[in-house]
């Protein structure tokens, strides 16, 4: 199978499987515990997390660690609610990802201000500058690459704008770390990620957050920010994946092969759309708004040809609900249907996009066969 | 090394790491994605919870999985809190881990009752059932056991009393679990464990609670009682873990070798306190009062010599803070400095135990050698 759903989760990385199978057996200890061996448990945690620190250009006390970026999006609002007044807002833009959506709507309710998207589905930090004279707002929170089309947002304006409006800025860039340099990031006040999406393991997160952070409590770990022992083999196997993936320097080259698939795919099918192609995006990411059938017939058809590709998002794909992209988009809900999403990664070569093109050409024509009776658009 | 710090965590189970090890290489897609390969691993996620449902005597979808213990035990504090009146206050024991003691605090501010317990830290379900005579509560929590001195609860009768009274139960498990029979543990309306304590890996943990539950929000996964991607090949390793300690049936002949070295310890020591001797425990823990030196002397110089062993718990021993064991069983700061904690596990055989003892006497003899210079109780 030729996997194109990079964006729901990696496969490990040999090397986060690797590091991980090494601290399981060696460093499996509590880093809590008196001991002498598991005091070495904690120096090599800490060890990491500075090495983390040192990608991000952040300080090591900044940099938690939790079970992943939907945790953490979550801790991020939770903490903002108890340090804002009761009637302080927070700046979202609309095509959020649910666990920073839901979050914020739970801990913010009825104060929750949507930013307009662009027909990419790009935000404007001219408007968010507007919004925020007001002076009603606790936090604005703007992701920096979209999850379901790849588009990249402002952050780096955002995160400038916040910081002298003295606005809390927070940004889940779950999908922009492993892919693109990561340096700069650390000038968001709250940062969220997940290792799944860059090779490493489920369950292990990124967070950076200011130091009187807290959400789950109950213990001393990771000074008093994120309580329970703490995931060292899953935290060593992050850092084995986000080091290879920030050596790979093959991203311009797979881009052009994705560029490549994507011109096919618009020479061959007339009424196709490739959603974000006017603005920056991943260089990984399809979201391709197809001219006929349901996307999951799409998905059906080409897992047969041997391609794993997806609908939206895998939050929201199996469990058939609306994308709030989709709709920030503007999409009816026909449209939305059609949208399918190609995610590759650094494993994904040239050859492996043409061969896609080529598949999805073969499943069009055996959709088109079997249509008529089967062609069914649920609404 | 000779381990005997389980109640802090415990080395993955050979089961535990080769079921991970097949999932991280097969099972590694994300549940929610729309092709069929992975509904194969939402399937076997299911028919994962579905077993531990059946070890457990509940429905299947009573559970849910969470990165541990911890967090759910904070998820159960805020959800509980969402659903209770702002004058409703919850009923804990004072020997609580501080994931619920915390959680408790954080959710119900000012709202928190503590029970007695008897000198060896047992609350008695008659104090409860009195308390909840006034009708204030809206839970009442009370683990299985200890994780300081593997006491036990009366956690049966205390889920029978809150189903009486129509009060939420909650019972945190973590020191059961993989130790003791679980069938009866469905009584609780809310149960917690991690599986780090009974041979699976950190970050995974089990959640019994109702169905309207919710704390971490933002993606349908868990029946939306826990966004965020499921770690299937972590949930697939606890399982093994659990399976294998519940068909272990070792528990009273290592019971007797535990005995076996707190006599010898007894006869040895005049002035060891064995606490909670009186009353069921864990056929794994000893709690040792000893009559002199720091524990953490104690700590480090049965490492020299091989053996692992702990102050009280992990969470607050790396960090000197004072236990609230403890304080509740009524020790002094200068006891409470004296509290060593030996926790064994299924593979420690009874001569681990008689070697352990032999260990504790070697010890004895050089901490007492270079005592007068050296010995200093700290404050």
């Amino acid at each position: 199978m030729a996997y194109f759903d990079n964006n729901a989760t990696t496969p490990p990385r040999e090397v986060a499987l690797r590091a991980h199978e090494v601290a399981l057996r060696e460093d499996w200890r509590n880093p809590s515990s008196p001991t002498i061996v598991a005091a070495r448990v904690r120096a090599k945690l800490e060890k990491t997390r500075e090495e983390l620190a040192a990608f991000l250009g952040c300080a090591a006390g900044s940099l938690c660690f939790t079970s992943g970026a939907t945790e953490a999006n979550n801790a991020v609002f939770a903490h903002l609610a108890r340090k804002a007044t009761d009637d302080q807002r927070v700046l979202l833009s609309p095509t959020e990802h649910p666990s920073v959506r839901e979050a914020a709507n739970r801990y913010f309710p009825g104060r929750v201000k949507q930013l307009s998207v662009n027909g990419s589905g790009v935000v404007s930090s001219q408007e968010a500058s507007q919004t925020l004279t007001d002076g009603s707002y606790a936090a604005v929170s703007v992701m920096a690459a979209n999850n379901e089309t790849g588009v990249l947002q402002p952050w780096s304006e955002l995160a400038s704008l916040c910081a002298e409006r003295g606005v809390a800025y927070h940004c889940d860039a779950t999908q922009w770390i492993g892919k693109l340099p990561i340096d700069g990031l650390s000038e968001c006040d709250y940062l969220t990620a997940s290792a799944h999406k860059f090779g490493g393991l489920k369950g292990i997160g990124i967070l950076k957050a200011p130091e009187d952070f807290s959400f789950i409590v109950g213990g001393e770990q990771e000074s008093g920010r994120r309580a329970g022992t703490e995931n060292y083999p899953a935290i060593a196997s992050m850092l084995a994946a986000l080091r290879e993936s920030l050596e790979n320097d093959q991203a311009r080259v797979l881009e052009k092969a994705r560029n490549a698939f994507e011109q096919r795919l618009i020479e061959s099918f007339s009424g196709i759309r490739i959603v974000g192609a006017e603005v920056n995006r991943l260089w990984n990411t399809s979201s391709l708004l197809m001219p006929d059938f349901d996307n999951l017939r799409w998905v059906g058809k080409l897992e047969k040809l041997g391609h794993e590709i997806s609908t939206g998002s895998a939050c929201s794909s199996g469990i058939e609900s609306e994308s709030s992209v989709a709709v920030a988009l503007g999409l009816t809900v026909v449209e939305a249907r059609r949208i399918v999403r190609v995610s590759g990664s650094f494993d994904t070569l040239p050859g492996d996009w043409e061969d896609l093109a080529e598949a999805f050409l073969l499943a069009h024509q055996e959709l088109s066969a079997g249509s008529g009776s089967l062609e069914v658009v649920s609404v």
